[in-house]
């Protein structure tokens, strides 16, 4: 048996070798690599991803790991020899039910999509990519169609992301959600509107970029296990749990981009900064799924980087940065502005109260394509529609309308957004958890002191990597299932008191 | 036939990908990866080596290019598949001789030492590093026995490095060139010393790495098929034909370090950039041998970067680009400081003239640690016995005397150096070659044109990548084998004018 596990243990570190090292020349990639070097980084890439792919699916590694059950079984399943085995045994199962060739299908077509994108996209050409939207969802529901006996056709696509969710599930929350959310909205709109135009001037990159890195250097994000880059998209990437890095960018007329970026990708990292260094280099060693992921970007970011006792003890060295632009302005102004709400096109640009309608909307269409009860060549309509009926906006064009995500350009479709909003949902949930077991913790931030909020992650959430599942994680930390009440709560005391609504 | 052509040139992709992986890997440890990933990056770059050493070395490898011989054998020996077979089998041959457990085990090995050597160097911290270097040797003792019937124990790993080379020759070639050197260092010593001060004023960092990154694109350094990034020691990486980075190191009071180390690298990948399109990720993809190499690297850097008629062109540029600091230095005065002639402790800071006194002392110190002749523990004494022997000087610690080079410290004793002082001779034979055929170029470097240059070694030297071996490059381009006649004519004519030495 020992035998038996340091062989689990050779495999599953060669596998995960080969993947980081496809992450460092994906990072590069993003980061320093010349236009020259495009052509051979993708045949490297492709080389890198059929090794490992086939190291991940062969079939000895699935022998040993029923070699490897019985001892699983008579271990308590908190030991962290049971989770290895189970985990590695669930990815083990899940990549060898997809065959070899529709794996290279798929990639081979998503890498043409996503050329075909980046074309399309700027011109807003829909027709180009509707052809090939057709083919991404002949594909996707061939990987789907891979684990029979769903209830619903995306319920394979979304456990691969959210593992334990399912289509329904999914759709009950999200129902509950909007529900609150839709007259949340309209409420905040017969408001007079807020003037966020302090985060407009000029604000020097360095200085940014500066301020960013202090705050969550403070938050306990750990540079000697990391380190921050400039990409065209902002993203976290983890070579190893001693090498957490993230990404932002910056707009030199835009105070909010850099900042905000640079904490939702920090709280991505303090996640996997935080995992017990005994999973090093196995499919334990990384977070356990999408939302819960989500849950704690969106909870530096928002429940903590937008909140006002943050902000009582940070914006009198924001001002110190950019005494000029500043300088008059009041920290309630400040506040006000970083929490503007305001329905508008772009996704990754929404507020903390419309960007759930913008998820919302892509997961039923995913849904619904996949189903066959919306057609393909009436997506771009239906796109249009659904944003006229949540937002009261109507793109101008299919740039800013269905062309606007990478998301279905370059993967399935299917299974890549409800991550967003279980991630909003959840970290409310974490946080008021945090808060009932800290008594200390609002007083703490007000003092720009993090310890006891990130100690508390850390211990119940960060350190166990992908140990649970998502839905086992929440049941241990939170007593109970991922539930909307608290997010509920928390936007309508924070957004009710910022636009003075009736409680 | 065919088909086996298209295998090898498959099986030969896959170990390229794997190795530029590495190299991609290699270079972000030593520009950006932050401490914490030193580890992994370890075990990752030993998984890479362990991998592609098993294809490079997969008998059915070996089978394919056996049954691949009546074909090159059909064809001229300058054909490019000829060539493609011939280097493949060569490097095969080699390879499959050594271990794969004693590759992973020298990769593993080699990350470590240069992770303890980048700490312990500053501190001068022989002591630490001592124990490390003893399983660097016995390491390399067991690679060089890999290859057995060797006339001296160096040979193999010289041969690695500089194909068709051994100690033998390498010794009588070094004797020759030393017994002109001592006596122009006696004659130059005898002489006033040059005023050097101007290059010691303070230059910002920024106006350093523009010039030097102008000047090597006027070169024709292709900079959408590179970059410059900043490291410890300047070295100069290829990831693929279209990706070929360099590093630099620059000091804010020394003019000289960052310039001439840009436009040292800058020369090695000139070659790269200019190796034919059609070998691409093939073993033909590479500059030849380490000498060869560096006869581009200090062709640029000393035949035209520290020559009076470059200099005629771009000092008002310097003087423009520093003009508190140069405005009142003549060029006379410049040149001058840029030759000057002074035996120090530093391989990389040193001048022409002593630089390769530098080189012979590791030559013979790396033959008597791998004959046994020098023990381990006596190496720092006699490093600084023979500095003062031959340089007249005693390193004041082993900061600046031993832990110096990262050669030792980052892979084999043996095979590391003799390609320095190789090259220096073969860059005035090919400089000379290409004088007698193109009668404008020194018209044209003072004008500061270098497209006959350049075009000239393109043609001759870097298409060809590795498809000829050392020695038969040289007899092609030359007409005959390397001599060191045209190098100690160059450094005669040019030092005694500087100096003014009786001819």
């Amino acid at each position: 048996m020992e035998t038996q596990l340091h062989e689990l243990r050779t495999r599953l570190s060669e596998i995960n070798d080969l993947e980081a090292a496809a992450a460092v020349l994906q990072w590069d990639q993003s980061t320093y690599m010349p236009p020259g070097g495009a052509a051979a980084r993708a045949r490297q890439l492709a080389t890198l991803a059929r090794l490992s792919h086939s190291k991940a699916t062969d079939p000895a590694l699935g022998q040993l790991l029923e070699a490897l059950r019985p001892y699983e079984e008579r271990l308590p399943f908190e030991h962290d020899d049971a989770a290895l085995i189970r985990v590695a045994r669930r990815a083990y199962s899940k990549r060898a039910r997809i065959p070899p060739e529709l794996v290279a299908e798929l990639s081979a077509h998503s890498a043409a999509c996503y050329q075909a994108w980046t074309r399309a996209r700027p011109a807003g050409d829909v027709a180009t990519m509707l052809p090939l939207l057709a083919r991404t969802l002949e594909l996707s529901r061939r990987i789907a169609d891979c684990f029979p006996g769903y209830a619903h056709i995306a319920d394979p696509l979304i456990d691969l992301a959210d593992e334990g969710m399912r289509a329904a599930t999914v759709r009950a929350l999200f129902a509950e959600l909007r529900a609150e959310l839709v007259p949340l909205v309209q409420a905040i709109a017969a408001r007079p509107p807020v003037d966020d135009s302090c985060l407009r001037g000029h604000f020097p990159e360095e200085q940014q970029l500066a301020f960013g890195e202090m705050v969550i250097g403070r938050f306990g994000y750990d540079f000697t296990r990391g380190r921050q880059d400039k990409t065209h998209h902002p993203f976290m990437t983890k070579f190893s749990l001693g090498d957490v890095r993230i990404t932002t960018r910056v707009k030199p007329d835009d105070l909010s981009e850099a900042l905000f970026s640079t904490i939702h990708e920090a709280g991505h990292a303090l996640y996997e900064q935080g995992i017990d260094p005994a999973f090093e280099a196995t499919p334990l060693a990384s977070g356990t799924s999408a939302g819960v992921h989500e849950s704690q970007s969106r909870l530096w970011e928002n429940l903590v980087g937008r909140s006002r006792p943050f902000w009582e003890h940070f914006y009198p060295q924001l001002q110190a940065a950019f005494p000029a632009q500043l300088g008059a302005v009041s920290l309630d102004q400040f506040y006000r502005a970083i929490n503007k709400v305001q329905p508008s096109l772009i996704r990754t640009d929404a507020d903390e109260v419309t960007y759930n309608l913008h998820v919302m909307l892509r997961f039923d269409l995913e849904l619904a394509l996949l189903e066959g009860s919306l057609a393909l060549k009436d997506l771009p309509e239906a796109w249009m529609a659904r944003y006229q009926e949540d937002l009261g906006l109507t793109p101008p064009d299919h740039r800013d309308g269905v062309l606007q995500d990478v998301h279905w350009f370059a993967g399935v479709i299917g299974g890549a957004f409800q991550g967003y909003t279980i991630g909003n949902i959840l970290s409310a949930q974490l946080f008021a958890t945090a808060h009932a077991a800290c008594p200390t913790l609002d007083a703490e931030l007000r003092r720009g002191q993090f310890a006891t909020l990130h100690g508390w992650l850390r211990e119940h959430v960060y350190r166990h990597g992908s140990k649970f599942t998502a839905p086992e994680l929440i049941e241990r930390v939170t007593g109970g299932p991922l539930q909307t009440g608290p997010y509920v709560a928390y936007l309508r005391h924070k957004y009710g008191e910022l636009y003075g609504l009736a409680g």
